[in-house]
């Protein structure tokens, strides 16, 4: 036997000779197969444990048996049973004697993968800026005058090849202590591999991280272990900002219009985002101050208000941004209270109205590596459209205003539990049924009568209608011929319609015993108006982006944003949201934004594909290009242009115009 | 004439050709000699103006001429007569036509130098962290999504060759608003050409910095202009630490005994901290928010407490520091109310018990440039000892305890108006004559009686003794006899001593009638015991380091430190403070802990020098060491073995021993 011995891992499969003696973790690392370890080979976090295989393996030439490895240490076997590992070694200490055979558990490996739940069921690599590494520090000692800060350097250059190190004054302020607590052995927490973030006695695990996606109206916040990548918690929260102004013209206006209107807003949000936080850790049972890094993503207005810049010059052309790059700050530096030196990353913009949150959206997406020509829309109170592949990829701001998120519309209400979300109407009787958020049953399947015990009754009844709900019943409206291809309501329909606050022609949704309020909800003429305005900007903007770019057609449509993943693309296309495409090819990814908050907090390499795309997509400035007009104008009809629809044929009603009302129900409203 | 014409450049004497049309700022540069200039030829700020010297110059070779210059446009005209500079030109638009003689005054050179006064009479070459320049910036357009801060980058890289710059969110914060009321021209305050830290609107200038020497006792802020290195200000405040505990053994206790004890300590020093800035800007007709940069020193105990790290690790071998290196870091994170954006540099020590304050020596004095061994004492709570030159340096620290600073002793005082700082004993008559501060008569020229009208009569009484005062008195005793040479009071002198507080032997300084209070003033038993402790242990230190380094005697002695430049360094022999040296290569050179942090301030280049000298100068462990020990007790006496001393030959009291108390005085002192 004068061969190495061989060493496979599995489930890679990959194989090669190590020298004997050499560690399992060793072998691994000279194969490219990387194992996580956070103590560098001292028994103490069990985290490259490997699972040995016994027996012969024909298919691998190889017979594998324990003996083939050094045998296990007392402290070895403590650990192993510790952890429950039976049949386990740890790689960082189990010396290659012989030919053996290796499985490299999930968990063990270094580059953790996770599923990002969503249409499109993403991989996402976990590498993320912060991590923890545990050292041995030389100890003090009268003659040496390096400094504590200066030997802890030695020693990350020494075990872990960490060099041109800062440190924050947090953890130097904690650094003595923790030295001698820990008996020479402390666990770093670094940032960027730059940066000494915190340093803790002895072995210590635990790095969290928060995404946050700072929506106009709503802000998102994803916790999530910066070890594993798993999400731990997702918190919600109205953006307070609201008050000062429903959209981001109104804030941009508040903030010109008044002298303390950038500082109110600006701690309005850091406010909001403290108690989110907050509220994300409790539920991860966690604090506040165990979140080691943030990234956030939103508009622009929302970032330099974030940044505490007022947003004056995005109100008007042309539009300039106080930076477009990706930046790393202090939260303390925004008076944000997560761990004392955590760092704070902002994701880069693309143009003035196209803001981190669609940088979010393209890194969730990756449109870029794309061969298919594919239309992302992200709608907010403003939607950004991105038009693309690999080879180009186009990118404007469209002005549809917040008729999508379910406000400026008279019942409107944003997705949370009692609002409508789907709805259908009889064609014949023009009469709806609808679901509301958090009751599965559809309301005409709701038991009704005084004898109804409590548990049979809905959990919820209807509050108002969310963004999704708006969409499906004015198509469905326009399906049952209750609105005209030009948006009117048609005169043949009267019997369905009432008269709500003194206005004729209301569309009675939801009746007063099916509500919270035990007020009916009705559609109005001027929520038709508000949609229609929406999606024809969102429709021309699309539209000119396809201009620009000289294709007739997409490959794909992915709708991400306000009604996140709940729209039936079917809808989306028979009100004409969006181009033509076969209709299995639009999908609804819901946040997307979001989602490439956490695809950053958890790889830091995106945040570079982010920095490098956000300068390579090309934006076309809509409000100055005449086109845009032309296309807004002649997309205002449902559907327009029914020819520029072929996947739409058969979902359209063609009797629409005969329509006869029934008069089944007459009820009329209260003046 | 096919020549370049000749530019002879005044008073540095160098010449050369330049093209015809060359500025003659380009003309300069080219030569070597940096002429300032802020606006990059934009004719605002006027820095770069030049003497042009009409005439024949023989000894030259050269006819010089206005004519041999472009003529001044109206703008350049008017700019030199607002700043009165008839006979001038602005260097960054004046073109080189013909040979031409030019005299670059002081004000316009780029690297200005400013005279430390003090002993050594100094050079500082200002060439500080923080700099300002003036730039174009090329306005937003539609179709550039670069940002506010791109397009900046991109112009300072153009204009000043300046790359890789970050931004401090505050001067981000300012940005857009300042682009636009400059018109797009903005002037940029940068700290070590990294990071941006102010944008101001147009053209703009002055850029300041505080230098601090925090002591035990004292903290001395120096306010400078960093443009032209002028000392603008001088404030002193006492450390308001004293009030936990007088030396740095005792603060470490406090800190130690107390859990909100470093807390208190450090809250309080960067409290004095934030009112001795406010009041340095006060007094320069400043505010606080100007101040771009500060820098401190001070030994390793405050500056552990400034930056909020607990000293207990300096209380015990091995004396571990948190950190030896130089360190940058906000003022904000520290509570110090500078400029929002403004850093602080802190000096670097050399060992646990040689700080930062003993670097600003070292930077300050040089000792490592010259031949010469050189013995640096630097006098606080502690002794700082530094014997070597350029070829080896040793370093230690030695416990003198407060005494040379007027602590500990019955009657002293700081450094104040009416502290007694200088005595005269007549060995007759065995009475003492003194001078205060703040009055330049000896006391025995005061005028006494009722009749001395108010402007006759001293400034200010006696209240106490200072450092230099003690040191004085004490080695006049010993002159006039009254003192053994091992420090009892001369039984044959009982005479000329009182009895105070109960107790025999103190000696009579100053009577009531010549005091504050009406109470004398003397000198006891005990404050001779403190003296001779403190002066031994400074002994036996300087004495340890010459046996480290094998040399029997020293070349010149510098004292720097608490008694300031009020010493005289043959008192200082006389009572045995320092070794032996020729009297006139002793020298006092004050603060010059304060002045080395003054001159990393105004010279970024001697923070390098700093850092690489504090690890370079071995530090020697006195505490641990026997032979320290031997020294110590061999150097209580006064003078201890005389033959260590031949430079004080005939200065000593050969009589003293056969002295006769005379009994012209024999008032008693109250119980």
């Amino acid at each position: 036997m004068s061969q190495d011995p061989l060493v496979i891992l599995m489930p890679s499969g990959r194989r090669d000779r190590v020298p004997a003696g050499a560690t399992l973790l060793d072998a691994a690392r000279q194969m490219g197969v990387e194992i996580e370890s956070i103590c560098g080979g001292r028994l103490t976090c069990g985290k490259c444990k490997v699972q040995i295989e016994e027996g012969s393996f024909p298919k691998h030439g190889i017979v594998s048996a324990s003996a083939h490895l050094s045998p296990a240490s007392r402290e070895e076997q403590a650990l192993l049973a510790e952890m429950h590992a039976s049949g386990c070694r740890l790689s960082c200490v189990a010396a290659v004697q012989g030919d053996v055979l290796v499985f490299v558990p999930e968990e063990s490996r270094a580059h953790k993968q996770i599923i990002r739940k969503s249409a499109t069921d993403r991989v996402i690599d976990v590498a993320p800026a912060v991590r923890q590494v545990y050292v041995e520090v030389e100890p003090a000692a009268l003659g040496h005058h390096r400094g504590d800060w200066g030997r802890l350097q030695d020693a990350l250059a020494a075990e872990w090849g960490l060099s041109d190190l800062r440190i924050d004054l947090y953890a130097l302020q904690r650094l003595q202590a923790a030295l001698r607590k820990g008996k020479w052995t402390v666990t770093v927490t670094l940032w960027q591999d730059r940066e000494v973030i915190d340093v803790q006695p002895g072995y210590a695990e635990g790095v969290y991280g928060l995404a946050v996606d700072i929506g106009s109206t709503t802000v998102a916040g994803y916790l999530c272990d910066l070890r594993t990548g798993q999400l731990l918690a997702t918190e919600s929260a109205m953006n307070p900002q609201v008050i000062y102004g429903e959209d981001l013209m109104s804030r941009i206006s508040y903030a010109m219009q008044h002298r303390d209107g950038l500082d109110k807003m600006h701690k309005a949000i850091i406010d909001t985002l403290n108690k989110l936080a907050a509220a994300a850790a409790r539920s991860a049972n966690l604090r506040a101050s165990q979140i080691h890094e943030a990234v956030f993503v939103g508009n622009t207005t929302m970032i330099h208000l974030l940044l505490g810049i007022d947003p004056v010059e995005l109100g008007g052309a042309p539009f300039a941004l106080a930076n477009r790059d990706a930046m790393d700050l202090k939260a303390r530096d925004l008076g944000l209270r997560l761990h004392p030196a955590a760092n704070v990353h902002v994701l880069p913009a693309e143009a003035g109205h196209v803001g981190a949150d669609n940088v979010g959206v393209l890194i969730a997406e990756e449109p870029y590596n794309q061969d298919e020509i594919v239309l992302t829309v992200d709608v907010g109170t403003n939607a950004e459209i991105v038009l693309g592949h690999r080879q180009w990829m186009y990118s404007a701001s469209s002005p549809t205003g917040p008729a999508f998120e379910g406000a400026q519309i008279t019942f409107g209400m944003r997705a949370a539990p009692g609002a409508i979300e789907r709805v259908r109407i009889d064609p014949i009787s023009k009469q709806a049924r609808f679901r509301v958020i958090g009751e599965e049953r559809w309301s005409d399947a709701w038991p009704a009568g005084p004898d109804v015990p409590v548990e049979e009754q809905p959990k919820h009844l209807a509050s108002g209608i969310c963004g999704s709900g708006i969409i499906e019943v004015i198509a469905e409206m326009f399906l049952a011929g209750i609105l005209l291809p030009d948006g009117r309501l048609h005169p043949d329909c009267q019997g369905a319609l009432f008269r709500w606050n003194g206005r004729k022609g209301a569309y009675l949704l939801a009746a007063g015993h099916q509500t919270t309020t035990g007020e009916p909800i009705y559609v109005t003429q001027d929520d038709v108006r508000s949609i229609q305005l929406a999606k024809a900007a969102l429709y021309a903007g699309a539209k000119l982006l396809m201009n620009r770019a000289g294709v007739a057609r997409v490959d794909r449509v992915v709708m991400a944003g306000a009604f996140g993943s709940y729209i039936d693309p079917k809808y989306a296309m028979i009100l004409g949201l969006i181009p033509d495409c076969q209709l299995d090819r639009v999908s609804a990814v819901g946040n997307a934004a979001g989602d490439g908050a956490r695809i950053a907090l958890l790889n830091r390499r995106k945040r570079e594909e982010a920095q490098r795309i956000a300068e390579w997509v090309r934006y076309v400035e809509t409000a100055v290009d005449p086109a845009f007009q032309q296309e807004f104008i002649a997309a205002i009809h449902l559907p327009h242009a029914v020819d520029a629809f072929p996947h739409l044929d058969g979902l359209l009603p063609a009797a629409a115009i005969d329509f006869q009302p029934t008069r089944t129900r007459t009820r009329r409203v209260r003046a």
